[in-house]
This record gives structure tokens, sequence and C-alpha cells, in this order.
């Protein structure tokens, strides 16, 4: 298993429960950390990482990434490219130790929340407030019911010290903004909001998953012609009508509004209608039949 | 049409909006108004709205209620205890217009905001999120895509005055929290963020009445004995049986453990359970058959 460890008090608490864990268990355990080279004492924490594992006689890998110029050459946010760095980085070292090697990331309940309510925020739908998922692929998130407040007392209490990163403090990032205004204002109005977020998260995803299954078995159902047109008489109600565009028109997303409009024109009383859908792609009705091209 | 108008800024745009509209119309408009009794101010506000509705011509049905005696005798909040009077007496002066007759309500896209946030601060699933609906039965809100802030703008540059209700800035109201100091938080997140939360309201209403309509499907099919019973051999999707179960115990809607519960016992490996489903009912599984009394 490769524990992502930042050095942060929840990846700390993630190094030190595994390691417990392991001591009854079969595990064999490697520590990750990507030192994102953004404040300059990175690399200073990023020895204190190794340092760690290497007291607690586990293997550790450390790798240095640009970050900055990752996110500059890719006209990404900085937070975007060092996540994709990051997983990148822990993808390549869990296949360095071959099948079977899980990715355990440190995720609380919080982030979860969090998640959730920028999401909300940003103008998501239902597919958006899925949340954290507790496993998805090889990574899973053990840690993803704790509290992170409950995580830092029990480190306290332990003794055990961890890296406070001083841009977790900083306005200017959105989730900050979550975490130190919005979530605590939740707080005031229900004092287990973290917890009511994170439960509706797992709930949308439970209801996500069934309305794709239904998309995915009407569109196959509509999908009959031989030119892969896709039948739009007696159309579906919009809710899964929405879903099965979406499925058909496949990556990168057309915007809701675009979906919207194709389905207003298979199902208005026009005959055709032609319309883009970004990225090259278009799509034409004609005699209530879709077609993608 | 009865205009419900309390004489805030919200209601006195709805009631100016539909006399403007209806000079060229056949709309034969009423306004109503319930004095609350909540404040000393409540009669001269009610009097207000009586005289702004006689100088414009039309009719008004004013009456007093005592929500507070209500809200005591029937142990609700007086929030829920004025919104239950508020709407009987709607559907009593609509009942006396004869059939046919529309209720108006001066609902805002902040509204329905701050119905989604404080429904999910509170912990509800995709039913709690559908926000506000633009039409319920013989209810009608004309306003739930307009912004509050506009609608004042509006009156304020017209020179039309309106009652501001002091009980609207008390933050021990939790609908005054997110608010004032909520929803200005997500907004410095997303300036749009009130149309995106009502956007998502307008989606998990969609999502939400597919998912039901499933439900009721999936419960005729299974409810096949001549018992009642409910065959739960080959368990559906566990979105689905939780609607399926919600639908089949009926209101009032048992917690949301105990569903499932019920659900882990009916697919589980014992035989046979038996769970307390509140207000005296109670259900059991044995062989796979679900039995509700």
């Amino acid at each position: 298993m490769v524990l992502a460890v930042s050095g942060g008090p929840d990846s700390t608490a993630l190094l030190h429960g595994a390691a417990a864990l392991s001591k009854d268990r079969s595990w064999r355990l490697t520590v990750a950390h990507l030192d994102h080279a953004l404040r300059a004492s990175s690399a200073h924490e990023a020895a204190a990482v190794a340092a760690a594992a290497a007291a607690m006689g586990l293997p550790a890998e450390v790798r240095r990434a640009d970050v900055a110029a990752l996110a500059a050459a890719e006209h990404r946010s900085l937070e975007d490219a060092g996540r994709q760095a990051r997983y990148r980085f822990l993808e390549e070292v869990a296949t360095g130790l071959g099948p079977g090697a899980l990715i355990a990331t440190a995720h609380t309940a919080d982030d979860a929340a969090e998640t959730i309510l920028l999401r909300l925020a940003r103008g998501s739908g239902l597919r958006g407030l899925r949340g954290i998922p507790a496993r998805r692929g090889r990574i899973v998130r053990p840690l993803l019911h704790a509290r992170r407040s409950a995580l830092r007392a029990a480190l306290d209490a332990a003794g055990i010290a961890y890296v406070t990163d001083p841009s977790n403090a900083d306005p200017a990032h959105a989730r900050n903004r979550v975490r130190g205004e919005l979530l605590p204002e939740l707080e005031r109005l229900n004092p287990a909001v973290v917890e009511a977020l994170a439960r509706f998260g797992r709930l949308a995803a439970d209801d996500d998953d069934l309305l794709d299954a239904l998309a995915a078995a009407e569109l196959a159902r509509r999908r009959d012609g031989e030119d892969g047109s896709i039948d739009w008489h007696r159309p579906p109600a919009r809710a899964l009508g929405r879903r099965v565009m979406r499925l058909a028109i496949g990556d990168p997303a057309p915007s809701a509004e675009r979906i919207e409009a194709l389905l207003d024109g298979a199902e208005g009383p026009r005959g055709g209608i032609a319309i883009e859908l970004g990225g090259g792609r278009g799509a034409s009705v004609r005699e209530r039949r879709i077609r993608l091209g």
C-alpha cells in the first residue's frame, strides 16, 4: 500500500494509523511524497517526511515536481496541476510495487463536505455532488468518515508533529474560503453539517449511478438503426433524456444548455434542426431521429 | 388570481407587476393579507396593504391570525405555524373566488436558493433539494426567476413604498443567517450562485420525479402476493430500494437509518428480522419477502 503523505496533519494521521494497523497484518507500506516546489520550505518538508518514514522503518519515495511550470504550460490552476502531478506520481509508485498495490490518501469527511459545497457553488447538477469516493480503482480513502479536528486532536494527544501548510489559510483559494468561512457558518445552523453533507454525497452517488445505468440501457434501446442514429419518437422523461444524450455525446461534455437545446429541437414541432456541440462535434435531428457526428 | 401580499418588497413587486399585466388581460385580482399578529406594527401593516389595494382599485381580504398561539398549541415553530395559517387562508380566499382561481406568491430565486441551502445544511437527500416549485396545485410563483435585489431596485426606481420586516434581520432565524451570511459568502465564490442553486433545484426535481416513478413501478411489480407483502428476491439497486420502501411505508417517513436497517436485513444472510418503523408501524422479513404492518 502506497501512503500519500504531504506531511500535514491528515496524512500524518494516515501514516501513523496505517503503521499501527499494519503490525497485525501482512501490509507492506511505502510512503510517497511529491514536493510541489511552490514554497521555499517545501524541500525541508519533503526531507521531514522521508525522515519520519525512515524512523518508522518504512521505505519512502520522494520526488520533486515543478507544479508552477506544469500549471503554466498546461494553462491549469496550481491546484489542478498539483493534483494531476500527485496522482500520476502515486500511480507510478504503486505500479512499481506490483499488481494488487493500493494507494491510500488522507481525505477526510471535511474534504468531502468542502468538495460538495464548492461544486454546488459553481453550479453543478447531481453528478458533481457525489463528494469524494471512498474507493476509485486502486485508490482508497480510509479516513473519509473522520473529522479533521479529531485527527489533529489525536496527533496532538500523541505528541506527533506535523506540518501546517500556510497556503491553507490563504483566502484567495476557493477551498480555503469554504473551509474557513462557509463551513463554520453552516455548522452554526447544524453542528453535524459535515456528516450531513458527506451522507448527502453518498446518497447522490447512489442516485447518480442508478440514473446512469438507466440512461445506458435507454441509449442501447434507442440506438437501434444501422447508422448509429438514436430514435427519439416517444421521448423519455427529460431527466433521463439529458443523461442519454450526455452519454451518447461523450467527453468533453457539452454545456447543459446545448443538450437542452438539442432535446427541445428533437421533441419540438419542427422537423429538423442542427446543433453544434463543441470540439468539432454536432448533432442533427430529422424525422425524430438524432444523429451525432 | 389571489395575490399573497405581506407588504414587503417582494410581494409589493408582485402586486404592482400583476396589476400592470392585468390591464391587457382578463385577470381579476384579489389581494390577500394575513396579519400574523407577531409585532405591534402588524395591524398597521395590514391596513397599509388594504389601502394600497383600494388605491389600485383591487378588492382585498385581510385577516388576523394569532400565529404565536397556533404555534404554541401545535408545538410548531412560529415559521411553520405562520406558513400553514397563511396557505390555509390563501386557499380559502381562492375557493371563495370559484374554480379556476390561482394563488400567486412572491417567492424569488433568492428564496429558492435559501431553501436549498437550509435543507442541505439540515441533512437532506435529493428529495429535499428540489427548491421551491414554480407551480403546485393552484399556487403559482411568477417571480421565481427574479432576484430580490432586482425587485427592490425596480420598486425604488418607481418610487413605490414597501414594508421592511425587522424580523428578517434577526440572526436567531436560520433563514436570516443563510440570507445574511451564507449566501453572500457563496456569492464571493460565484457571483451567479443564486441562479446556480435555482438551476440545481430544477434538475434535482426532475431527477427526483424520475426516481419516484421508477420506485412506484418497482413496488407494483414486487407487491405481487395476495397478502400485500413485497418480494425482495433479487433486490434492486439500493438507491431504488430505498425509494421503494419509503413509498411502501408512507407518511410519516421513517428515518433513513430505519430504512437502511430494513434493507440490510432483507438482503442479508439471516432469514428473518423485525424492525420498528415508528408511529406503531413495523416491518418483518421472512423468506426474502417484506411485510409491513
